[in-house]
């Protein structure tokens, strides 16, 4: 089995016992983007929750080291296509420069990190349409000189 | 004037004063993060914002209008370089998908409008170095049957 | 099933039967453009279209809940090549700033939602060749400011 | 004078006038689209157009041949990026094979021409939110065997 | 079966039979190129054509309604690399602005078209070396003011 | 001088004089493909045409040399987006491999010189709209073994 | 049989058999480069080669006429990335504009032909290390003027 | 005064001069290929070579440390477009496979140097049109295991 | 077997039993960093290696020669995806110009080669994170003139 | 000023001076990797360091704050062309999956931060040609799970 194989295995299962994404994320106790990502294959299991997601999932046992492999996370398309993916993508490029200048004004100089991470979505009801919270929070990390 | 010659303007009164995007930003009455956006010529100000601007920069009467024209969003990278904002552009990499199950999980089928949209960057102090919060929240858009 | 098997077992139903897009699009209910796009996999179907769907064209049960699953939208080509699709980017093309002065004269700053959207193709007879009539209806969406 | 020159010429009476793209079309007795077109450099204008376009703007007499020559038609983005213009990009990505399934069942094996083509935008008020209506009009052009 | 198919079949046919495009185009009464092209799967078959070639190679009866299908037109390379083909590509790199020069001052503005076309290829036999005649012949397409 | 200077100076002259390319030609001796390619410095002139085109033309003395040099031969656009160009690109994408196989039939494997190549443009009147003849006549070049 | 499938049998007769290229080319009586081309695809064989390797090889009958066959001759990278490939293409890139002088120097106007082309490869031992010599013989082929 | 600015002055006095590439390369007493490319900035010169360069040119005294400074050799064309450099790109996409059999059969796992590298350009005189006769002589340089 | 074959039944036996690259190289004598290239079939195994890698993980005998063959070096993505090694080829980007000036100022006009090259990966501890070294160690190899 | 002003001041006094980065890096205490970045606007200088730089080489007073001023680190060539530089990219080509599995073995699920990150570039004498070391360190960040 490879990561591909238990991303759909777990597609089959979550669909034919219409589980959702948020009701997995309870059951192993994570947040439901990181589980999300990590059945995507995006990210690894520490192994007490591949065992959860093992066992609530009734997937094969061979899935549970799967779960736990190092992923390597590319994706396909360096221009996101889908218009949901393509309007963070738009984001990025519209707000991108004006991220750094409001992030390295609050901070200095440095990045946020895509690695020591997080992130959430969240639904505020609106009577004019309800909207998407998504919130990002990695650290800072400032630039080193030598 | 054209958007960018008011962007450069901005820099260099930004500069000289020794003013911070922060500050710029209550001064007129807005979010810093959307201030900041329309200096650099990727949103068009309401009048009554450019016209705070203008005089509390000292801009040329000129600028007025131009900060008000309607801009053309482009930017130069289709995979931005500059660390920061790849940092971005990854995480769009990596959480792409699962973005679009988690949206699509609690909203249905459609997107989270780049238009109308707002975010905004906060800084949470902690021990092991401060952490980036940026929170985007946009409106839910379903697609249409017909 | 996936979508794509769906797609493909619709083509041979549709040629074996020799039924047109436009008496399928009549059988449901709902206009030409959008059952082909929902046919071709690029838009979900309600649950009672994806009832009529299956049953009109005589398609496997585990077809419906395929048909309702949110698609992910992507083309292959990024610059089109086939040229009845390639004259539509190459419109987009040539009149894309004029499309913008003009939308933007007439509307304010925002854009024409590609998502709370339809589109029909009509023809017009005419002796010297008849023509395409294609009219895209997008709801204008404004720029938010915060 | 290049066709450059001629368009930032007109942007700057367009300003200074307080014109609007509509007037200047009543003006010279063409659509708005097509109008807006030929100042930006994409449609050669015919000579009464290009003399009363002078005449109404108040454009230096040498313009008139600019206005007359026969463009080249490029565009800088093969991916455009402007949102307004991008969403146009998405239809066809997202719609392309299905306008190519409906305009060919109702045509035959042909394209709809880009050259012997108008285009026209309207507005549709609408008190959830007004709508674009963006009607192409193209000649059928049938593939030929020999 | 698809267009593909139906190459790969006329491909083993010929080959078997030792059959030379030419041979085909007489058996069906059409062009040697546009027999190809159609061979290729890169035209449409009217029924009369399709009848011929399928009786004439001895097809199987499947393969009449699949030459008759309108075809999706592609490419595989932006920038063709084969040799002959490149050179006809490097030949409109290199005269591409000539050809549009020469074309529009002797038709006005407008285009050949590539759907109103026919193309052949002559033989003309040099002691120097034999020389390849290829002759395009495409409607000119004035471009429309509207 | 470069070649672009030689090329802008010829513009120039060529509409102050109201001068065709055809004339041109004429005057030189030369087809109007050929010395419309040479002008726009896509071709070397051999010294006699130099001269005659600098005569003809009232080109500065300095242009001759400019005129003998031998071009780098580039283009801006690896896929051509005024639609006349295009539309010979997408020619040689739809018609490449048939053109290779209806080529290499008549003459065995080689390819037709881009380099011993000449071409013309001819007009062609007809009731239905007027056809674009393009004649390219290049030396068949056969494949080596050794 | 496709050429590729000819390919990879060699591949393996050559290992099995413990082969060189070298002693394949002196079997058929040709240049080392050549025969290694021509078994990788990418030229065709006389019928007297194609006899040759397949009696020598021991190839299946069939593999005769596959070895005849026209290729087309297409890489997978346009930009190689195997180290030995790269070096080549780095020389293209850093020496390009050098040959273009020195060849046009001693030649005139013109290229060196890749179609009348030959090419070999040699060792010259030296102490220092040995070092490769890679000759190329190509017809020079001046522009036509017209 | 940069790099380019001394290849300009070089071109310059080339051809107010007359001199050829052979001659500048016997003056300095280095190769023809070597000294053109060193005059194209994509070599660095001894300050034996640059001082007689200087000389014999009658180049500014400044040019002296400028032919000596380290180039940064890069390239506009990742595809080059002139047909002379064209061709080589071909050559190295059509017989890079082949070289790479070939180079490594002859000497072990390893490649052919771009650096510890010469080149030379020859004439070869042939009444069925001269052959241009290109020679690289490069380093083996074998693949080291640790 | 292929070198994809060998790779994947060496990550198959490296998982069923548990072991490390570390403790391959080390039954096999050679660095960590370069074993595991030749297992992922970037390097070509010597003889004696070869033998000691089938022996020691058990491989099929017929791996011993594929593990010796010269691998063609290729990578999927120009610009790397996964965080990881876009790191590195961030700082190849970022620093590139920096390395290139020191180490030309400590070496003369040249390069380090990646060819005559070994790498190594240390962990350094440290209470605030521990640390990546990663040693490259290349021959400089300086430019020729000739 | 800009950073690319400071740049090129630094380039004409260091030439002037004849100063190396090693000399101006002791200058100001920092190591030549480091200070090398940074005079090429690709580091920020902390204040006391922007001052001996200043000082230490004469520049304008103005390019204090400019040195301090947090760069966007961009490069032109997403794929490098100078040898030097593309060798580095070779190496994170064929050694990158190598790379992740070796660090990531050692380390666990993360990275090797590229802005916690020096580099340093030292000579190895050797008889047999100099050996370029280059020594990266970077913080290892492990992933996140939340």
């Amino acid at each position: 089995m490879k990561k591909i194989d238990v991303t759909e295995a777990i597609f089959e299962i979550k669909k034919a016992k219409g589980l959702s994404w948020e009701t997995i994320a309870e059951a192993v106790g994570m947040s439901d983007v990181w589980v999300t990502s990590a059945c995507l294959g995006m990210n690894s299991c520490p192994e007490d929750v591949a065992d959860k997601l093992v066992s609530f999932l009734g997937l094969p046992a061979e899935a549970k080291s799967v779960l736990m492999e190092y992923p390597t996370k590319t994706w396909d398309q360096a221009i996101p296509q889908d218009p949901l993916v393509y309007r963070l993508y738009e984001i990025v490029g519209v707000y991108g420069d004006t991220l750094k200048e409001v992030i390295q004004e609050k901070f200095g100089d440095g990045i946020m990190s895509a690695i020591d991470f997080s992130m959430e979505v969240d639904k505020e009801e609106n009577p004019k349409g309800d909207r998407v919270i998504l919130t990002m929070n990695g650290k800072f990390l400032p630039y080193n000189a030598w």
